[in-house]
């Protein structure tokens, strides 16, 4: 059963969590030494001069001069098309070598762009790493489901509280859209294991398109007095002249942009970084009333004082999409662009002449399925997460020449699980609460809508039948159909029955399959005030409302067939009462055979595979229930059309 | 309407052409330099030195050992975790010179197969670049109309023509499945333009996991007397002991593969290429009665004489997973392998216990949406296709606030244009041939059967229909629809008629809207023998057969919306006869109402912005047929109720 506008219905009774399983340079600062670019067909002037990213040159002397490369040309022999700028390219790190990358994500909507942004990162990425996530519980909760299940070899994820840390900063004014959170990059020193020396830190709202390995390796340009690496800000907003008035926090020249930062964490608490930022940042509010861009204002602030902090980094590495940016002069100097950092507030919506191509890339990890993405690094140690090792035996113990081989693959199959994969705000959890669980795929436009009033009902019912001395009781929700598209959906049983009397209604399946719905006795329901009681019997298959501490679906009939009837089994097994609900109701619309249904029907192998699949369930029963299971094998054994 | 096991049907007579529109080393052989390997927070030890791919060492005499390295252990201080044998990184070429490639392509299965090649090449490049297409017939249909409609910047086609090279090879006896065509690579020396001097050769069936800029820098290790660049063969089949008296072709060692081939054509001119290999050919076919492997057998023989001639490549630019591979020993070496060679008969089905990452791998670009490859390179001179500019112009003058953005944006879309997408024989053309077209989008399942003669009646009635003096005409089918899953079709028009009578049947749309197909008069088609004339009404929209050369669809209607209705406007001011078949006729079937229908549904602006596509379509029609338009517009004042 699928929702469709109103987020309540059927399903287990407890938490109110929709589960959708898816099957599915040009800031030139400072003096490298310069290199010829080959021309083709001839020799490199210096080995290991790559097609060069725009790298900063650092000045001798420690110091930053003013960036004003916007407003110039750019130097002689940078830019051209066979000749240009260029330092050695830093080794990369080992290939098994563990990188380390600190993201802070809070709430549904940084948890959803986050992925996006981790697939990006796991795409082009060829060693381990170690993700260090500081989240609200919200965050955890989503992304600590995601990668459990997810499963990819080689990351490694630590939470950290988000709750706990904002002492440490809320006495800071923001008037950034990130609120507290933005500002927590300030204080991750304090809160990454002592034993870890260097960090990436990533804004959530930005796309990789290269290995991240690169971007470690410029730790190796740091002097020994740097102790951060950024990318200068593509904007004018640190020079102060956007608007009258516009006071903007201290920078060097345009400043720098803290969405993608290289932090040498060692230096930082050798240094005492917190006895570093808060002074500066408490003397600054003396004068402007709050932070306009959260960390990054005193960030800059700090780094104005002591510019010998920082390591400017290759603009590459954070090309700034904000609005009016000026990341053209960086980007159309060079195809090879590393990072892209959607840093306005409308994020891809932002207007830029360029914008589709920016778009398209973070479409491609946007769309990317994420299963793709669990590879193992040939030639590291096994960084299998838990349970993949045993999964990995078992799958490669199937046998492909198994006509079940597909299913028993599914079957061990573990889903990535994406909490609120769709934008939501879960309402406040009610006494007696319903859940409706839905099982589908992505491509199925919709199929069951719930009666108006069934979530109220449902949780009325629930705490009428909750004595505790009574029977586990599983509530039948009575199922039924329309042909047509447009359907004016009744607003009461009255309004059903009249419709069902006229023949624009008919019960579910009433003409193909109708042993699935008989036994809920449509009759009896037509003048039932109170829930009935009815009997199990062969392949009835009810929509019904039972605890969470059910009995699961049973994987093995993963796709169409026989899944929904297996669970009754089940549930009648594990002696559930079937109590129809007289007021409940829910109404199927019409929509294509799926895909699965038309396999089914032209493959006999396919129903072969089921019927063998339906022989170990029932086996399995006998296990389990021992003699109570045989009424289930007699009565599959009576003559029958195909479920 | 759409196919179902039957290719044959309704539609425009002419081609039989189903468009289907889409929204949518360890081969260690001699001595570079070595260098340490970076240690975490160290240096490294030489600039340039990256996470080295297993680099190729080349003999000082210029003559190659025979390649033993998968007998005996790894050489010392190469594979290890710190420290690695490791040739500097060549330069990558200029960021905008452009790099050819060359692929011989034949049939229907390798045009599908080389399209996911390209897509992984196109998203990993940064350089413009130049196919040479050696095809078939079909392969140029089908690859020229895909290029020409996908409007890739920077990327540059040229077709040579497979059959005026059959001559050069067609005396050479092959035992492989990739035929005459296999042995194509053989003679580009002579076919590609004389002013191209090298060029990369690759087998359709490669997957690209870097930037080709990485292969094309290899050609700066040729020594003055390479003339080509070759990856071991990763299998013992040149060993000659696979089983007994297998007798293979002469080779080094193992041998080299040729899915990868970096060819100096400068130089093959010089040597005079084609003096050199057709005497060792023959030559061995005095003792061997064909070749198994096609070109690469020859090319090996070639080798084995003239060892001067090669430049050993590193194992990761062609990881073959063919049968038995020993590739392992060189992907395990390094997460970083550049180019997957899926060169088992088996291809995609290969039995390989690291398969499952390959073929994630492989699924990403089989999957990937080529349209977000419409990236131009920045930095470059324009490289747009034809066509481009004047769309990117067009595309760049619509108004973002304009209701109506969506639909103008859709209406200058230009769709890539996959001939055959599915696997496909077309039959041979037939006299008064009819094809079926289709618009869908993929996630569609199928909504209309044609009735089971169809395609034979079609036929036979345009014959009879086809005088010279006749008007132009539009021959209607007349459409009916079951609301029922299971449904048996019937097999004539007195079986329709019967299911009409019972009930099971409607004419199509008789509930929603009955203005769409009641001219069709189905009371007069009930009792019709031979062909009757109705007249066009306002909202008719009847599915009909006519002659290639008859008005477009207008693509203003993209989606939902009035496009059949203003379809048959057109053909009515144009003087086409509207002509009902009397047996001819087809089904729609249930399916859920499409996502466009919904969105029309939902939304008050996109019903507003449809009457103004209609009222432009409006003036449009005054503008070409004058007053004879008007009965169109009174008709359109009438009330009725949305389409």
């Amino acid at each position: 059963m699928l929702p469709r506008g109103r987020p309540r219905a059927l399903g287990a009774a407890g938490l109110l969590l929709l589960l959708l399983l898816l099957l599915t340079g040009f800031f030139l600062l400072g003096g490298y030494p310069e290199c010829e670019r080959r021309e083709p067909g001839g020799r490199a002037g210096v080995p290991g001069c790559a097609r060069c990213p725009l790298t900063p040159r650092v000045p001798l002397d420690g110091q930053l001069r003013e960036a004003a490369a916007y407003d110039g040309d750019p130097p002689a022999g940078h830019g051209g098309h066979n000749r240009s700028a260029c330092a050695p390219q830093p080794p990369l790190p080992p290939k098994c070598e563990l990188l380390h990358v600190a993201i802070v994500c809070a709430g549904y909507n940084s948890s959803r762009e986050v992925v996006t942004l981790v697939k990006s990162m796991l795409f082009y990425r060829k060693n381990p790493l170690h993700l260090h996530l500081v989240t609200d519980a919200m965050a955890r909760n989503i992304l600590g489901t995601l990668f459990r299940t997810w499963m990819v070899p080689a990351v490694v994820v630590s939470f950290y509280d988000a709750e706990e840390l904002k002492p440490q900063i809320s006495w800071i004014p923001n008037k950034h859209y990130s609120g507290l959170y933005g500002l927590m990059k300030l204080v991750l020193p304090g809160i990454l294991p002592s034993s870890l020396t260097q960090v990436i830190v990533l804004d959530t709202d930005v796309t990789f398109a290269s290995d991240i390995a690169e971007l470690w390796a410029l730790f190796a340009h740091f002097s020994d007095k740097q102790v951060i690496g950024l990318v200068e800000n593509q904007s004018d907003w640190y020079l102060g002249n956007l608007w009258k008035n516009h006071r903007p926090w201290p920078a060097l020249g345009r400043g720098f942009n803290t969405g993608v930062i290289l932090l040498r964490l060692d230096r930082l608490r050798q240094a005492g970084w917190e006895q570093m930022w808060k002074p500066i940042a408490r003397r600054v509010l003396l004068t402007l009333p709050a932070t306009s861009l959260a960390d990054q204002d005193i960030f800059n602030a700090v780094i104005k004082e002591h510019p010998g902090l920082v390591q400017p980094l290759p603009c590459v590495w954070n090309v700034q999409l904000s609005d009016h940016t000026l990341a053209e002069r960086c980007y159309s100097e060079t195809a090879d662009f590393k990072v892209i950092h959607w840093n306005s507030p409308k994020k891809l919506r932002v207007k830029n002449k360029h914008a589709e191509f920016f778009r398209n890339l973070y479409l491609t990890f946007l769309g990317y399925d994420g299963k793709l993405l669990r590879r193992e690094l040939f030639g590291c140690p096994s960084q299998l997460p838990p349970g993949a090792e045993q999964l990995q035996g078992a799958l490669a113990h199937l046998d492909e020449e198994d006509p079940c081989f597909e299913f028993r693959q599914q079957q061990l199959t573990v889903h990535r699980v994406h909490i609120t994969f769709l934008p939501h705000e879960p309402p406040p959890p009610r006494p007696h609460d319903v859940t409706l669980v839905a099982q589908l795929s992505m491509d199925r436009d919709i199929d069951f809508l719930p009666a108006y009033s069934l979530y109220d009902y449902l949780r009325a019912s629930i705490e009428q039948l909750e004595p505790g001395s009574r029977q586990k009781a599983a509530l039948v929700v009575p199922a039924f159909e329309t042909l047509h598209y447009r359907f004016s959906f009744p607003s009461s049983k009255a309004e059903l029955l009249a419709l069902l009397d006229a023949g624009l209604l008919y019960t579910f399946r009433h003409h193909e399959w109708p042993r699935g719905h008989v036994p809920t006795d449509y009759a009896r329901w037509r003048e039932a005030r109170v829930p009935y009681r009815v009997q199990w019997a062969a392949d009835y298959e009810p929509y019904v409302v039972v605890p969470r501490d059910c009995p699961r679906y049973d994987p093995r009939f993963v796709g169409f067939g026989w899944n929904k009837v297996a669970h009754i089994v089940e549930l009648d097994a594990q002696e559930y009462e079937l109590l129809v609900l007289p007021e409940a109701f829910t109404i199927h619309l019409p929509h294509a055979p799926s895909l699965d249904l038309s396999r089914f029907r032209a493959s006999p192998a396919y129903r072969d595979c089921l019927q063998a699949l339906k022989e170990e369930f029932h086996q399995d029963l006998s296990r389990h229930y021992g003699a109570a299971a045989l009424k289930y094998l007699t009565a599959l054994q009576q003559p029958q059309s195909p479920a």
